[in-house]
């Protein structure tokens, strides 16, 4: 993971204030999650590839859904560019563990929050925006919580995700000011819906461990 | 266009030899094709955003039908990244000329090449393989013969053109040697059969202007 430890070290000094992101979101992640992720370090690189993998998907759908509205473009189109660096990143990684990358089930939690989106615009349109950003505070937030579990085992990856930090956190506030933006309401209402449903997720028995999944069961 | 330029800049000392790619293709992009688009710049930079975009998405598309061979995964990521950054310089040329970027109708010839890819597997993801090779063979073709068009009135594009050509030649050759590494048999036959679809689509008539279109009748 040459690049990504470049960097890290790059930005090492400067430590990324996720205070507003740990207050965005309704809850933390918990430690039983935190415990069977450093001990599942396997599945939990290969779900983390795949969710870098999926978030740039995602944006370029996005993308193509709305093809003319040039702010949204942009950011998007700077997010695909990192999510699909990380992706290499993580793969890098993987193979250096000696891990054989495959293809896995995804958590219940993506699908979980896009049940409730709208179906018709403009409202599909700004719910997108807001799960995408709550999904990436989500990212950063665990992403710090996992570092000190995997600071003495794994520290190459513990200062990885440090360094991970920066970007996800500013992914999530694209997306929120974003929906902002593009909102002809105040979007606080529906916000706070999608936070209720992804604190459900996160804080309710989930009998498949991913990166984004709930306690796990087994 | 500032990021373009400056990385054209950096690399105007090294011409990228184009001749492997213009014995590759079956034939050169038309004089009436390169006298029109320099007439019609403003659809002509649309829809290279567009080519962009979509080159970036059709990469995400095989990543996700295919997410277990790592080298091709390899290979797309950094594809989808350039791409994507190829979108954003594109984008901020499209505003600095003051053009307002918009969703066009697309041309015929994706669809017209995609329309002989095999149903079944593996030929379907091989056929995909040739197509996103002949595609970024003919966008790579295309630069340079547009530059000598450009490099008097728009010479700032002429540069970026020029500068293009590297990155897209290396797409061509991506494609081209992916096919070939997962292809269980000799891949001639099927890339000659694309070829002449493709030199079809380039040399007949085409009532809609674009940047991949064939040649213009109005």
């Amino acid at each position: 993971m040459t690049l990504g430890i470049k960097m890290a070290e790059k930005t090492a000094e400067k430590a990324v204030d996720i205070t507003p992101i740990q207050q965005f979101l309704y809850c933390e992640t918990p430690k039983a999650w935190l415990e069977y992720a450093v001990k599942n370090l396997e599945i939990l690189l290969i779900d983390h590839a795949h969710c870098e993998k999926k978030a740039a998907a995602t944006a370029v759908k996005l993308m193509f859904r709305y093809p003319e509205r040039i702010d949204l473009l942009k950011k998007l189109s700077q997010l695909i560019r990192e999510e699909v660096l990380h992706f290499e990143q993580v793969l890098e990684f993987i193979e250096q563990q000696g891990i054989k990358y495959r293809a896995i089930k995804p958590s219940r939690y993506a699908a979980g929050l896009h049940q409730y989106v709208q179906k018709d615009e403009p409202q599909r349109f700004i719910d997108s925006l807001l799960i995408g950003g709550i999904i990436e505070a989500r990212s950063c937030e665990r992403f710090h919580a996992l570092v000190p579990y995997l600071k003495d085992l794994y520290p190459e990856l513990a200062k990885y995700y440090r360094f991970l930090l920066k970007s996800e956190s500013r992914h999530f506030m694209d997306y929120i000011d974003l929906a902002k933006q593009y909102s002809e309401g105040d979007i606080t209402h529906r916000l706070d819906f999608f936070l209720r449903k992804e604190k459900e997720l996160i804080e309710t028995d989930d009998p498949l461990f991913r990166f984004h999944s709930g306690i796990p069961v087994n």
